[in-house]
C-alpha cells in the first residue's frame, strides 16, 4: 500500500503549477510549498501538473525546479517527478554506466537492475524498455549483456530477468511448484545456474511464490537464506536479491533504506531510490517489515539520517511515523 | 513492400460485412467473393470488417467463416483476419505444443519461433508476447524455455531471441561491428555459445547488419553460409535462421516457401504461414529473392503444388507473377 496522501478537494493542475511557479519565484525558494504540492499528488497527478506548468510558462517543471534547489533534496524531487518508467530507465543506466571495476559495496547498485526486473509488474518492465531505448539510443538487456559480458553467470541472470514480461494472472501449478522446488534445492548446490536462471525469469510470480513456500515446507529454511549460505559470490548475493523482489519486495527495500543509514554516512542515492520508487507502491509494507526487523522505524531512521528540505520531503512520502 | 493491393474508392466496412454474410448464406458458399473482400484489405481494415460483422450478425467473423469453409483454404483465410500479434502468439504456441521427439523435419517447427522474434519489428513481438500471456496463461519465453529446457545452447538461444526489445534506431558504431563480426568468427569455430547468443540477441538490427557486412568483407564469406558449414547441429541450423530474419527475411522466408512444396507433398501448414506473414511486410523482395535463386517463380510454385480455393486466395496475396 502507499503512503503518499492526497488532499480532497483536489486543487486543479492550474492551482498547482501556479503554486509551485510562486515557490520558485521572487527572493528565496518556497521549498515547503514545493513539498506540499508535489509530495501529496500521484504520479499521474503530478504528470498533469507538469504539463500544464510546462504550458503556462514555457520551461519544463524540471527545469524550474532545477533552478532552483540543489543538492540531495533536487535529486528526489527530479526522480519523483519524472514518469516512473523513465525513472526507472534512468536509474538503471546510471547503474550500467557507473564504470570501474566492481568491488563489494559497488554491488549496490546492482540492486536497482533487479528491482526494475523483478519487483515491479510486467507492463511497467516493458515501460522501461521502451523509455531505455528512446532515452539511450540502445536497449537495456543489450547494456546489462555488454556491461556483464565477461562475469557469468551473473551477466545471463541480469539479462534473462530484464527480459521477462511473466504472465500475470493467479494461475498456480501445485506439482509444478513442488517439483521446482526441489530443482532449486539441487540447482543453488550444484550449481545448475542455467536451471535457477530459467525458473526465476520465466515462472510468473504467483506460481514462484508457491515454489517458494514449497522451498521452505519441504527444506525448513526459506530459500533466500538457503541461498545466502550456499556462497558469497556476486552470483549467489544476486540471486537472493532476485528472490527476494519477486516474493517479497517489502524485505528487500526494508534492506535498501537499512543499509543506505547504517555505517559513516549516508547512501543517500539508495535511500532516495527506496523511498521515491515504492512511496506509491508497497511502502506501508515496507515500514512495517522495518519496524519488525530492525527494531526501530523508518522515520526514525530517516530523521536521524538526513536533514532540511530533503529529511521533510522523504518524511512527506513516507507518512505518519505508525506503519 | 506488400503484394496485396486495395480497391480505390475503398467499399465501407459495412459494406464489405454484407458482402460477406450473402457469400455465407443461400445455396453454397460464394468463396470467390470471401477471397474477393478479405484478400484485399490491410489488416486494419480486415479488423474493422470483423467488427463490423459481429456488430451486425451477432457472431464473430471467424464463426461465419468456420461454418462455410474448411480445410487449407479455411485455415488461411482464419489466420489471414487474424490480429498479426494475436496470429503469432498463436503459431509459436502451436509450434511449441507439437509434442513428440524432435526429428529433423520437425526442425521446422522451431521456424515460427525465429522468426516472430528477428523478422518482425521490437514491438510487434512485444505486442505477440502480450498476445500469448492473454490466450495461453503463461508466457512465450516460459514455453520455450521449458521445452527446450534439456537442448541448450538452442533452448537459450531461442528464449534470448524472444525475450528480445531491440533499438530500432539507424545508430550503428562501425568499431563495434568490426570487433563483434571477429568475435563471431572465433565464437561459431570454438564454440562460444554465449558470445554469440549476447551479440545475435541484443544488439539493434542495423548494427547487426553492419557487423555481418564486416563478416562478409573480412572473411569472404557470408556469416549465414559460413555458420551452416562449421555444424549440423540442430544449434548451427537455428542460428543460420536467426542470422537470415534479421539480417535478409526474403532468403528466409524464399526458403520456408521452397521447401514446403519441394519433395512428396506440400507443407501446407508453412506454405501459408509464410504468405499469410509476409504478404503485407516484404512479400515482394520474397519472390525477387524467390526467382533469383531457385530459377522459377513463388507463383509458380504455388500453381503447381495447391489447387482450388486455397490457390486462388494465395495468388491473391502474392499478387502479379511478376515479381
Amino acid at each position: 500500500m502507499a503512503t503518499i496522501t492526497v488532499p480532497h478537494p483536489l486543487p486543479s493542475p492550474e492551482e498547482d503549477a501556479k503554486k509551485l511557479r510562486k515557490a520558485f519565484q521572487g527572493f528565496g525558494t518556497d521549498e515547503n510549498a514545493i513539498i506540499e504540492v508535489l509530495g501529496h499528488r500521484t504520479a499521474a497527478q503530478r504528470a498533469e501538473i507538469a504539463r500544464t506548468y510546462a504550458r503556462l510558462y514555457g520551461e519544463t517543471l524540471v527545469e524550474g525546479l532545477r533552478s532552483e534547489l540543489s543538492g540531495d533534496f533536487l535529486n528526489a524531487v527530479i526522480l519523483w517527478v519524472m514518469d516512473p518508467a523513465e525513472r526507472d530507465a534512468e536509474l538503471a543506466n546510471k547503474a550500467l554506466k557507473n564504470k570501474g571495476d566492481w568491488h563489494i559495496w559497488d554491488i549496490w547498485h546492482i540492486w536497482v537492475i533487479i528491482e526494475v526486473a523483478c519487483a515491479s509488474d510486467p507492463d511497467h518492465l516493458m515501460a522501461v524498455r521502451k523509455a531505455y531505448c528512446s532515452r539511450f539510443s540502445s536497449s537495456l538487456e543489450e547494456d546489462v549483456a555488454s556491461r556483464f559480458a565477461h562475469e557469468q553467470p551473473l551477466g545471463q541472470l541480469l539479462v534473462r530477468l530484464v527480459s521477462s514480461y511473466r504472465y500475470t494472472g493467479e494461475h498456480v501449478n501445485e506439482g509444478l511448484a513442488q517439483s521446482e522446488a526441489e530443482e532449486l534445492y539441487d540447482a543453488i548446490r550444484i550449481p545448475h545456474h542455467e536451471r535457477v536462471i530459467r525458473i526465476l525469469s520465466t515462472r510468473n510470480k504467483s506460481q514462484l511464490k508457491s515454489t517458494f513456500n514449497h522451498y521452505k515446507q519441504h527444506y525448513g529454511k526459506a530459500i533466500d537464506e538457503d541461498i545466502e549460505s550456499s556462497g558469497s559470490s556476486q552470483f549467489t548475493s544476486m540471486l537472493k536479491v532476485a528472490v527476494r523482489c519477486i516474493g517479497s519486495p517489502e524485505k528487500h527495500f526494508a534492506e535498501v533504506v537499512r543499509s543506505s543509514v547504517l555505517g559513516l554516512g549516508t547512501d543517500e542515492d539508495s535511500l532516495t531510490r527506496a523511498i521515491v520508487s515504492r512511496a506509491e507502491i508497497d511502502m506501508k509494507q515496507i515500514k512495517e517489515e522495518y519496524k519488525n526487523r530492525y527494531n526501530t522505524t523508518l522515520n526514525a531512521d530517516v530523521i536521524g539520517d538526513t536533514s532540511g528540505d530533503y529529511k521533510n520531503f522523504l518524511l512527506t512520502l513516507v507518512g505518519s511515523a505508525d506503519p
